[in-house]
């Protein structure tokens, strides 16, 4: 049977390949789940898998609904002079909140994550082998100062997205740059 | 009745002042409740209040099982040669995640927050009125800034202690004061 094209199961393959990713997610966590026991699940072909959504991190970022493409963090970090690349990754983050298609399962994902071990766990992993270990070598930057750069982005979120403190619930995106910016600059720059 | 002194029912009319702490700032939230409120559904004199837990925001940090005494925070940062007031409070900060009886309620808190939008009103009021608000004027530093030092300070124990992501779970404390206390050194020096 032809896999290709527009045809009415598609969006249910699809959907029964998130299920069973997600699935295989919570029994395995990232790093032991495979685009294999995915498909196998799912009852349809590796290849398809790959075909829908490419690498196993991308089929995790669909299936756990995330809006967020760690390649676009270190090209972004890379594009333009590496001077300003804190104030770039500050600017998309608050970009990415400020838009409700990727700011209600980014909170969705910080509550899931403070109450479900799982879930911390497979994000965990995630970070560590998908996003972490892939900017350090990209960048040539140890390890610990990215969980760093990426703590205080985190720690961002849940204080003016989740918390809602003020002043920094209201502040402009750019007094934000000017304040966080020099920071996430800090850590890229040993 | 002599409310002072060891007797019997002490535990028991601390917890019912407690509980009727907890059921008024769900109520009216931090900057609606009152001492007198709270007194007064627990049945007992204000004055009994003061006597057992000080101020509203010292019943404030009972009721929650806050592990946090915002005073100790502005001595921590006067108390010592302020341009090494960052590595001063990094240290607080990771001793008091260190020891078991801090570390399980300020988990509980992080997931309560994250989770309950009533938890998260009242811990975000609390921080404005009673710790950010009172540390700004004390330091004559603008609230903005020490949004951002907390922010900080929260993503670390996100990342170091809930998601546990590598290497930052693992690294050591002084490792994390070299990498950390030059940002909150840097907040708390405009």
């Amino acid at each position: 049977m032809a896999r290709t094209g527009r045809r009415p199961g598609q969006t249910q393959t699809k959907e029964d390949i998130l299920a069973a990713a997600r699935n295989q997610f919570a029994a395995r966590g990232y790093g032991g789940a495979t685009i294999r026991g995915i498909a196998a699940e799912a009852g349809v072909n590796p290849a398809l898998v790959h075909h829908y959504f490419g690498s196993k991190d991308q089929v995790f970022v669909a299936a756990l609904n995330l809006p967020f493409n760690p390649s676009a963090l270190v090209e972004t970090i890379l594009d333009g002079p590496r001077e300003r690349a804190g104030e770039r990754v500050v600017r998309l983050f608050l970009g990415l909140w400020r838009e409700p298609e990727t700011r209600a399962p980014f909170l969705a994902l910080l509550r899931s994550v403070a109450t479900s071990p799982e879930v911390a766990r497979q994000l965990r992993t995630f970070l560590e082998t998908a996003v972490l270990t892939k900017m350090a070598a990209a960048l040539d930057l140890p390890l610990l100062r990215l969980t760093a750069a990426a703590s205080q982005m985190l720690g961002l979120a849940m204080v003016r997205y989740v918390l809602s403190a003020e002043p920094m619930a209201s502040a402009t995106d750019d007094e934000v740059v000017d304040l966080i910016g020099p920071v996430i600059q800090g850590y890229l720059t040993p």
